[in-house]
């Protein structure tokens, strides 16, 4: 039995995943907290990662790769930014050290387009896009990475050559928590009701425009012909994500989009993208962060 | 000097307004407060209306005209909808008497878009109509009542062909206080940043699909490039607004829009306007809602 090689955590601002890997690559622990960075900060970065370490009985040699806000300025070191254009190898270089403690720990950077005209930043999902395409990727692709802030990047033969943030999960929450939609969506089931969602899918991508406007018709088609909260829910849902669809694929070359999801949000997406009859080549998000995680670490301790 | 002919009340939401009118449409006296419905439902729509009538010594026999949402069903008296199409003439015939009161008060319908594909409602923008455009409008129009909830109306010889509700105010409140962007635009001053909104209503304008995109970037400008608050703030209102004018000026005839707005969003909105070079006729919003009422009462108390 092979021990641990290094401990991979993505570092998220509401979520801390961490899992011990041993040098083939397999997990052989796992931790997952609501500590992410905002608790984090609070608490102490270094406690947090101990506590956890400390639960699996992690020795003090094995080194820990961390991706995601804990390299943000408010985060617990800040590990900056490459900027677009940026290979993915550059991430490896880029890990900032974290000092003063009894053990090797490496923060990855983030990436930065500084384009005046379309700013855009991503922490986190930089080390997902090493591990679902790999550090010698070639040729062209469309990710999509969807999530609270959604990410969308054009990458070429390794490179992130541009992307762009949609805030499409946070408008879902603050829309059904904080609007007047929150009385149409009360007590709405776990189920996925697909034909609202595909319909409101279909509806947004052919006129994103209307989004507000189509929002605001969940509220009126209740009070005019009835419906269920589930039904709401997924007519939010749908048009948030198909007007992001819209954007997102107006323009593109058409061809297999790369989708990095894990869980619910992998199946509304692979549903979106049935709906608007776009081939989809699926990643789980988990296991992408793993292996850049694992790219990560392979490179820096040269195995 | 005349008495008061008649009170003229726009009861909304959140909002709560009473004009004492004299027969040639001037007004006597006046009331604000914030017991809108959601406040009046829980204290009683009667004792609400009375306190104010008191503390103008409103006598008796003085009749009440009210739109707004106190026709609503969670209102005080359900006053129904109108179908569209619909003559703004109707909702005069359709007021339904409050009983059980020792005064005449009376509370006007709303209007209804039945359509399963772009059902629709309104509540008080009706009366606007009826004050802005009056009883024998003739020629077409289309009217914009920026607010909470935005409504863009159709109006062609004084009928309602049809409408459609932004929930675009509403929106601004959600992203600026309940999402990341709450950190940029915190402590943000009262002073327009007219260049951050105008350019912001041109980008989505020229590119609405991407809203919850453009917002993103509100976040992004600030970590990679700094800026103020305010401009944040600007940049929120103006991306949600020009997303609303793309979708609601698409495919209309050039010609001035009908706007009906009062105070701050009167201005956002004509600064807007201006950006895109489109031309305004505007009405201000109070005394569109004071006339509709007047022209109300005089039909129902024959004058």
């Amino acid at each position: 039995m092979r021990g641990p090689a290094h401990v991979a955590v993505d570092w998220g601002t509401s979520s801390f995943r961490l899992w011990v890997m041993d040098a083939a690559g397999d997990v052989l622990g796992e931790r997952r907290s609501d500590q992410g960075m905002t608790a984090a900060a609070k608490a102490g970065f270094a406690p947090v990662l101990q506590s956890h370490l400390d639960a699996l009985g992690v020795a003090a040699e094995v080194p820990v790769v961390i991706c995601g806000m804990a390299g943000a300025r408010q985060g617990w070191v800040e590990a900056g930014y490459l900027d677009t254009p940026a290979h993915l190898s550059d991430v490896l270089g880029r890990a900032v050290v974290v000092g003063g403690q009894n053990r090797d720990i490496r923060i990855l950077p983030g990436i930065a387009q500084r384009d005046a005209a379309a700013p855009d930043v991503m922490r986190g999902e930089e080390t997902q896009l090493l591990g679902a395409l790999g550090l010698d990727a070639a040729g062209d692709a469309l990710v999509c990475m969807p999530g609270t802030h959604s990410k969308w990047v054009h990458v070429a033969g390794g490179t992130v050559e541009r992307f762009a943030t949609f805030m499409t999960g946070e408008l879902f929450g603050a829309v059904a928590r904080d609007t007047i939609l929150s009385h149409a969506v009360a007590g709405a089931e776990e189920a996925v009701d697909q034909d609202a969602f595909r319909s409101a899918v279909a509806d947004a991508f052919a006129a994103p425009a209307r989004t507000a406007n189509l929002l605001f018709r969940v509220r009126a088609r209740q009070l005019l012909f009835g419906g269920s909260a589930a039904a709401a829910r997924e007519t939010i849902s749908g048009t948030l994500i198909g007007a992001e669809l819209a954007a997102s694929l107006a323009g593109c070359a058409p061809g297999a989009v790369t989708l990095i999801a894990s869980g619910r949000l992998q199946q509304l997406y692979q549903l979106a993208f049935d709906t608007l009859s776009t081939p989809v080549r699926s990643v789980d998000a988990d296991e992408a962060v793993r292996r850049g995680l694992a790219i990560a670490a392979g490179a820096i301790w040269k195995r």
